[in-house]
Parts: structure tokens; sequence; C-alpha cells
């Protein structure tokens, strides 16, 4: 009966690209995740992808066009759009997905997803 | 291909315990809500129920015990757990439910949930 203080998770997070599960939400898990430099360019078929920015600035480029993020935006790239998330300086999120999904979109090159 | 800014759409509330939705995920929604004062004890027996908070601070009062929140904590109840949010002072959160999803846990006592 403890809240999750995302920050005090954050503060134990020292890779990037690799979500640390906090709680889990109707078969989801809420992540959070440091994030610097290029991603791979994926998509996810079987869901939505939702990003919440909690710190510094993260572009989500798609084949058409690009959202920028900063502190307090979220944005929810839709299922099986392909997307690659940037950030040129560290950038900290919230991300939820459902149970098991590939951060690359591919199991085979997925990173494995512990809680923190 | 925008970003919700969530803060400004915090900006565009005026009414307590009425979620307004920002965005959809998965057959959610996630919305926005200013809470001060006391909610009615309630429950989703359908459904968790996640409770992010943006600013302020909440208590999520239990049948057994409360989880008190701050900026950045996160809380989710579990499907069919009795709880009473309380916000002494003006709170600002983010929730995430299913679709159509009642917020007293009835639709015939529920507010209606608009975009914003």
């Amino acid at each position: 009966m403890e809240a999750v203080h995302v920050c005090e998770k954050l503060a134990l997070v020292s890779d990037h690209w690799s979500p640390k599960i906090v709680a889990q939400f109707n078969g989801h898990d809420i992540q959070v995740v440091k994030m610097k430099g290029e991603f791979v360019w994926h998509a996810h078929p079987e869901t939505d992808d939702f990003f919440f920015v909690l710190k510094g600035h993260l572009v989500i480029q798609l084949r058409d066009g690009e959202v920028k993020l900063g502190p307090g935006d979220l944005y929810v790239v839709p299922k099986g759009v392909e997307h690659r998330p940037v950030a040129e300086e560290e950038a900290e999120l919230l991300l939820i997905e459902p149970e098991g999904t590939p951060n690359t979109g591919d199991p085979a090159t997925a990173v494995a997803k512990h809680w923190i």
C-alpha cells in the first residue's frame, strides 16, 4: 500500500533504452526509462505505444513527420506505425505497454524487462 | 502529429472530479482531472484504476489503509478494490481507464467524459 515514487525509481536506472517495470495495470507494464541517442526504427503490430516525458526532450520520428515532446507532454504511437525515438540529451519517460511487449518490436533484439 | 501538452489541457479544466479525455491507448481513455475535497467510496469491478499525480497531493483511502501520493507518484488500485480519493488542496492527475468506465463505478452517478 505504498505509492510508486517514479523519480526515486529513475534514480536507480543507469542504462539507456532499457525500460524497468514499476507497476502493472490491466495486463500492461508501467515502466520508467532513460533515453539518450537514437533508438532503432520499429513498430508494434499488436499495440499502441504510450510515451509520457518526465524530464528532458524527445523526438519521435515517424515515416511522414515527427513529434516533439518536452516535460509533461505525452504521445501515443498508434499500433503498427513505424517510429524511432531520438533524444539528443538524456530524457526520462514513463512508458506503458502490454506485458511482454518487445521494446524493439522484435523479441530477437529486445532488451529483457525487469522490475525496479 | 502533435504532442499532447498535458499542462495546457489542465489549464482548460475548471471543475473538480470531472476527467477530460486527452488521448486514447489500447481501448483506454487517457484523462486529466482536477481533484479537490472528498470523492465517493467506489470500486471498478472490471478494471484496475491508474492514478499519476502531476501537481498537489492526493490520499487514496482504502478499507484497510491509505496511500499518500505527491507529484511524480503513481498508484494502481486493483480491480474491484473499494477506494476513495481525497485531496485537501486541489490536485492535478493523469488517469487511465478503459473507454466508458464510470468514474464513480456506477453509470447512474458517473460524470459524462468529454475530450478536451
